[in-house]
């Protein structure tokens, strides 16, 4: 190459990169500018009886796609183009690992039986039902042109919810049993169909049989238990290496630090070795806040706690806002060639599935768990049953980040019954928010009145300052009683499974996890 | 498009999106692993008497460049293709950011005058001597190619320095004019540097004459000035939404993500309306700790120093690991067609330059400075001089990010001047940063025996856990003396202008600017 020629290649190459870094530029700023205005917003209208924080971001995206519509005059109404990488990589590991590091570990644990029937088997029930409801009913309303692969995908992707509406209103305190299972649910549910969503995507088409539902569960078993072996191996190792080398001498910034990334590697492992990510970096949150978090200075934990919340505080309402914007995404609505009627009917008949797969699992296995567990606590009365069914119909960002994932190429699709189901998705999203998140604090004053009566700002449930040392008293007090207990009886494994087994766990914890690990030191 | 041939065309897109996908992932993984075991290891080396944490971030990355080059067989060296947009986008900001909200406001606010003088008269005193010297020196050694505009670039890029060595070893408590000197200039002399960079990039080269260094002055205020402002402006509305919004109800998650957010955008802003970020951040850093910091919770006080830090010790750990993997780049080493004796010459003559260069303005303008405030503090005695002067002679990463601005286009060059050029500016920044940085510790403990024989851990220097209520409590003791002694004479003003303004300053804070955008309360 000449110089001279050279150097009109350098101006061209050296334009267009300006270009593109500008437009970068202002789109990075006004998400971010709108992201400010949402957690303004958010926070005037907390303590509004309809709104939640979900519905707020959704609105003023919205608001926002329809200023850039006007604004490109028709042309284009987001400035992100939605990116699935974008999605998985950056923006779901921090709100997994947050659920995973704040989850009350005690309660979780205990009733992690029924967590996994709600989030697992309901997940799997639930698909079920939308994908053979959505195989019979849509070809009879003229919307045809999805495969075999396609409708299990619908199954999976309406299947997984968005339980922060719901848990904005409950109480921890006063109903500590349905605030989590609801929780609880609402993690295992979103890895379960993220897990399900992938084992589906390897199925051969072509080999479709009888076994082909063994082999998913089959996938799903597999992805399941070496998925949350290695987020516990990353956790342990974490705690090892901080407690070792931070003996004597604190640095927060190392500490938050190795935390953070330790999290987001074991995310990254799981994807690189085509585990779930999601299952491993909530489980590696759980392991580090009960090993980790102990062997960090007192400032590590109060910063530890409100980074992760923050973050994904932050991934959240980032989310939200694209779905709002995605809404009024002219060109997907221009694609999809469907009439109007037939939009309507499919997403009727979507809400209508999503409420039946739901209601289907929910009551059956709330009658299951409290059979199972008759001695050992109190039933989940109907009206609990009745929450836990509201809470999960939300729709929400996994499902997004799935539809495209199986719709969509990098964003884009050609392909106009494709488009239809994108534009489906985020219609059904936006009703599902909008509209049963409107009624869901109406709903549960209605069945809990004590609930919103005197319920606590949000800000406390998210950041709950009190409950810094809660879980480790609560533990040691739950410790003695039911070593206590185990030692009445020895048919006490047979009748009341869940505590003993917590009792055996203790034991090991304390004698050979907690003295390597750390933690709090061996409990009396 | 028919669906047989739209089917095909999908399959290659989304091979190559997946491929993509991975090696993209891979990358990330292998950094932040990378991170983490510089982490670990800076934490061990921490004590040792020679090695800092550049120093070890940089070895990390030239082992991982070897071990990346032998596994792939020599084509390549890095795994991160060199992005002057990831530096300047993401990971500058937080680096700045955290200056400003660090800064120990009263001995920065006091030094002002001083910190101006080295940070803004001393980068162009310096670029000047560089500039004239390579444009002397480099032909004279058969080194040719370069035009005006890249000997000028040459000057303000190897006249920004990287203070973390020395910081790390000086005592704030023990020599407060010396720390704060040499930390208030670091951080003026980058946004010098960049702002300088920015205005000779804008040199019109076919109308260079007389006016042009009165341009270059011209634009630069401009900048200054207009930059300042935004980021006061930024940090003042922020403050002010927090101290509104936030009155008996606090919200950790909201107000960090509020904070990190508004900062971030004035960073955006100011590159948009293409003002210099890096000082807008820097003041809106100053403005948000002096304000808002002090109307948002106890854990939000604690979570936010701690954040930000955390952020920007990831952000330089990042950049130090990537300048160590780059000097490997075989692609760039056979570019550049200089032989090894030319590389040596240049790379000798620019290490001399810069020697020279920063003695040109230290001496002389630290014996202006006592000159100027003989009756306020004790003098800058000769041993401090010979540390400020040692403290800037280490290259960082902002030469590394303008000498990729300025001789490659998105981490490319195809010009062997230009690739020489880049070869040199890694090698000038290595050089430093190991054999400057190796002999700081035992310089200064010769210089200041008192520092490092009874050195606290650099942990407690970057997050000063004692200080969180010291720049308030030595404001107030310092405001009621200024206020006495400013009574004493109206003379003041001339013999201590200094000290004068500050007492003004206080006075219209405590009266205006604290009640409206918060702070503490009236002081009496």
């Amino acid at each position: 190459m000449t110089p001279a020629i050279a150097n009109v290649v350098f101006s061209v190459r050296d334009y267009a990169l300006n270009s593109a870094d500008h437009s970068h530029v202002v789109s990075i700023s006004v998400f971010v500018a709108v992201i400010c205005l949402c957690i303004v917003i958010g926070h005037l209208l907390e303590e509004n009886r309809w709104v939640n924080e979900s519905i707020t971001a959704i609105v003023i995206g919205c608001i926002s796609g329809t200023i850039i519509l006007l604004m490109s005059k028709g042309t284009s109404s987001h400035i992100l183009r939605f990116d699935e990488n974008l999605f998985f990589i950056y923006l779901l590991p921090p709100i997994i690992f947050n659920a995973g590091f704040q989850v009350k570990k005690k309660q979780f644990f205990r009733n992690f039986g029924t967590i996994m029937l709600f989030g697992v088997f309901g997940v799997f029930i639930s698909s079920a039902i939308i994908s053979a409801g959505s195989w019979w009913l849509f070809p009879k309303m003229g919307f045809v042109g999805l495969g075999v692969l396609d409708y299990l995908a619908i199954g999976t992707i309406f299947s997984s919810t968005d339980t922060v509406c719901t848990l904005q209103v409950l109480h921890q305190d006063q109903t500590p049993l349905l605030y989590s299972l609801v929780f609880g649910e609402g993690v295992v549910n979103d890895a379960t169909s993220v897990v399900l969503f992938n084992a589906i995507q390897k199925i051969d088409v072509s080999k479709l049989n009888g076994w082909a539902a063994a082999h998913i569960i089959g996938d799903f078993l597999y992805l399941f238990f070496t998925s949350t072996a290695l987020g516990i191996a990353v956790g342990l190792v974490t705690a090892y290496a901080i407690k070792e080398l931070y003996f004597g001498r604190h640095s927060t910034d190392r500490e938050i630090a190795l935390m953070s990334l330790m999290a987001y590697l074991s995310y990254l492992l799981a994807e690189l070795l085509h585990l779930s990510g999601i299952l491993t970096v909530f489980f590696c949150g759980i392991v580090m806040s009960h090993y980790a978090w102990h062997n960090v200075s007192e400032d590590s934990r109060i910063t530890s706690r409100h980074i992760f919340a923050t973050m994904s505080y932050i991934a959240e309402t980032f989310i939200f806002l694209y779905v709002g914007m995605d809404a009024l995404d002219i060109e997907k609505w221009k694609m999809s060639k469907t009439s109007l009627w037939t939009v309507v009917g499919i997403d009727s008949t979507i809400i209508f599935l999503v409420l039946l797969g739901r209601a289907a699992f929910v009551f059956p296995l709330s009658a299951l768990s409290n059979y199972l567990h008759k001695t050992e606590r109190p039933p989940i009365t109907l009206k609990h049953q009745i929450v836990i069914w509201w809470a999960g119909l939300m729709r929400g960002a996994v499902s997004v980040a799935l539809a495209f994932n199986q719709f969509t190429y990098s964003g884009v699709t050609w392909d106009p019954v494709h488009a239809t189901m994108i534009t489906n998705t985020i219609v059904v999203v936006l009703f599902s928010t909008l509209v049963f998140g409107f009624l869901t604090k109406p709903l549960i004053s209605f069945l809990l009145p004590r609930n919103v009566l005197d319920r606590r700002p949000t800000a406390d449930l998210n950041s709950p300052k009190e409950d810094f040392t809660l879980p480790l008293l609560s533990m040691e007090e739950s410790t003695t009683t039911n070593i206590l207990r185990a030692k009445d009886s020895l048919s006490m494994l047979i009748e009341r499974p869940v505590y003993t087994i917590h009792t055996y766990w203790r034991k090991f914890d304390d004698n050979y996890m907690r003295p390597f690990f750390g933690g709090e030191g061996p409990r009396r």
